[in-house]
């Protein structure tokens, strides 16, 4: 345990700072270094059981930072633009990718898993670069944040519907409005209910040590993150969520520096981990690169119209950075691949042109986001 | 994963507040916490391979940063001390629990294992209500810490051997002596290599980031640990000696708030772990529960013995409290027991009065150690 987990920090650690020094994201050598340390380089790590579950509390912890750093009332104020831009970045990724594979010769449902994994956002990544430079609040994050969370709600619900083709069971409109119904039932009940709560226990909260706030932090964000996941949701958009709740207090309050600590040494981890589960050696042949290379196309094609429709009030460039910053699938596009590869549903070969798209969208859209962001006014120092 | 997280951090957290509350170390709050969320009362967790793998790295950060409060040279001001009471903090029980085994009737190797069950000294329950107090730099303190990593070289020599006899094999004295010298070796190297090596990097490692220094400590603490495995010793022991290595620089450099707000995250997850693995389902009878209590007083007494003639030079009470402070067996004593059942050589008899004697000796020495050890000058906030 101790040796795999030595290694992936060590690597996170060693990329990431020379990533920074050549001004890339630091995501993008963790990612990068996870391929070299994992099963189709080095082979030094594999992505056990641990490393998974210490992934995911990285991406957890990493937007439940997010969360802390962003206020609901902006959240809101971008919410038109969101929800169309979630909207068209499911649409178009979601007809593109069917219609790919229909035009290869798959069936139906392996078609639709193709979409399905062309839907997937892994906000994770691009929150992650928008910290470290700075621009969390600027308005083109906010609507990526507000549609990452919409995304979820409809990509979630996707899935589910097309897992469920996938083992030979239709749904009815009801049990699909029953999936959505929740997800979005939970979202609004943890902000209405949340936020005020919040509010009416701040006196007491002031009067709290800060180890003890710290402990109330890490409670309402693990507890809100695992609830999510029994309303259909990814445990990330729970941890978010909570993040935002407890962002109308935190001002007063000092317990951000101790989960800033905890992120900053949990979220590396699950960049790195991602990196580990994209084994390069099932890249067979040509074929399937060029296939990889042709889905990668459309995933961007897909979400960065979806961004400049969706987003197109607030002008060319800001909707732009939307589109970017919808693009990269990460771990969220290796679920679906992989639900798929287990289920039957899709092969090995177009399992393989999803994990190449995946790699290339995850390691992309990070460099091409921090090529056209505005930088911040205030000096950020370097990770 | 995240339920099982969420439900171990929510019990560390109000067990751990409420034991405060009653004067009483937070760590025996928690250690009875996990009993009540485990397996042999509410059963809303079971201690899976993420939480056993996340609990050890707790224990990782926790002997990590008692490392970083500690100075090599003081360590070794009371090294006679610390080594005879290791010495014989090792004979005095391994004789009692020895002899206890033969005449309950048991084999041989089986008595053995009993007696090896009772050397285990689980130093992490110790460390954390001594730095809860705020006096890790006093002299009994020190001798503890000392003691506890000869222990472990001696202690886990010991289960070699009595492992080896529990599988039918017998030790050549040269590879006992070849066990032995490696992990002697290994401390030695770490601490000769290590310290000079880092105050000659030290003007260099002034210049880091916080951030980049905070990854430096982390992947030699990491580092360090994981090759203590391979030396034949608990990689808390590695992660401690790591931790006094850099404590040779940290008066300069700001990364110990980081590495601490780590630590009160997963330390406590280490000590709710600790109460899972503490199933009481297992006491099935009277005749096993007054067995347990026997060892009890006998593991009680080895120790005590064993401090209040090795560190007789200090005087009654603080020979007293050193003897004390080796009484908890914790996670080691378990794991010694579970080796021995898993080999068949002990019976579940057996293996249920050491989980006896385990949870006994994890839950009562905090109590007496927090009652008679002397407060510090400074005043300390509570956790």
């Amino acid at each position: 345990m101790l040796f795999g987990l030595f290694w992936v920090v060590l690597a996170a650690a060693v990329f990431g700072t020379v990533a920074s020094k050549l001004g890339v994201p630091a995501v993008v050598g963790q990612v990068l270094a996870g391929i070299l340390i994992g099963p189709s380089v080095l082979n030094l790590v594999r992505p056990d059981e641990f490393l998974l579950s210490l992934a995911e509390l990285g991406a957890v912890f990493l937007l439940f930072m997010v969360g802390l750093e962003t206020r609901f009332r902006d959240l809101l104020s971008v919410g038109k633009e969101a929800l169309l831009v979630a909207v068209l970045g499911i649409v178009f990724p979601l007809a593109l990718g069917f219609g790919f594979g229909l035009w290869q010769g798959q069936e139906n449902v392996s078609a639709l898993f193709v979409g399905t994994a062309l839907v997937a956002t892994s906000v994770g990544i691009t929150a992650k670069v928008l910290q470290e430079m700075g621009v969390l609040d600027a308005r083109f994050a906010q609507v990526i944040l507000g549609a990452a969370v919409i995304d979820d709600i409809l990509g979630l619900t996707l899935l589910a519907v097309v897992s469920g083709l996938g083992a030979g069971e239709s749904m009815s409109a009801g049990q699909v409005g029953l999936i959505l119904g929740l997800s979005v039932g939970f979202v609004a009940l943890v902000l209405a209910v949340g936020i005020p709560l919040i509010r009416r226990f701040q006196p007491r909260l002031r009067n709290l040590s800060l180890s003890r706030m710290f402990n109330v932090a890490i409670v309402v964000g693990l507890g809100v993150a695992a609830l999510s996941t029994v309303a259909g949701l990814a445990p990330i958009i729970g941890a978010f969520l909570a993040g935002m709740v407890l962002a109308e207090v935190k001002d007063e309050l000092e317990f951000e520096s101790k989960v800033h600590a905890l992120e900053s040494f949990l979220a590396p981890v699950f960049f790195v981990v991602v990196g580990l589960q994209l084994d390069l050696s099932v890249l067979g042949n040509t074929t399937v690169i060029v296939a990889g290379l042709i889905l990668t196309v459309l995933a961007v094609i897909g979400k960065v119209a979806g961004g400049l429709i969706g987003a197109r009030s607030m002008g060319g460039r800001q909707s732009l950075l939307v589109g970017v910053g919808m693009v990269p699938r990460g771990e969220v596009g290796l679920i679906v691949a992989s639900l798929g590869l287990a289920a039957g549903v899709i092969g090995k070969q177009v399992y393989a042109e999803v994990l190449l798209m995946v790699l290339l969208t995850t390691v992309l859209a990070p460099l091409v986001l921090r090529a056209l962001a505005p930088r911040p006014e205030r000096d950020v120092p370097a990770a």
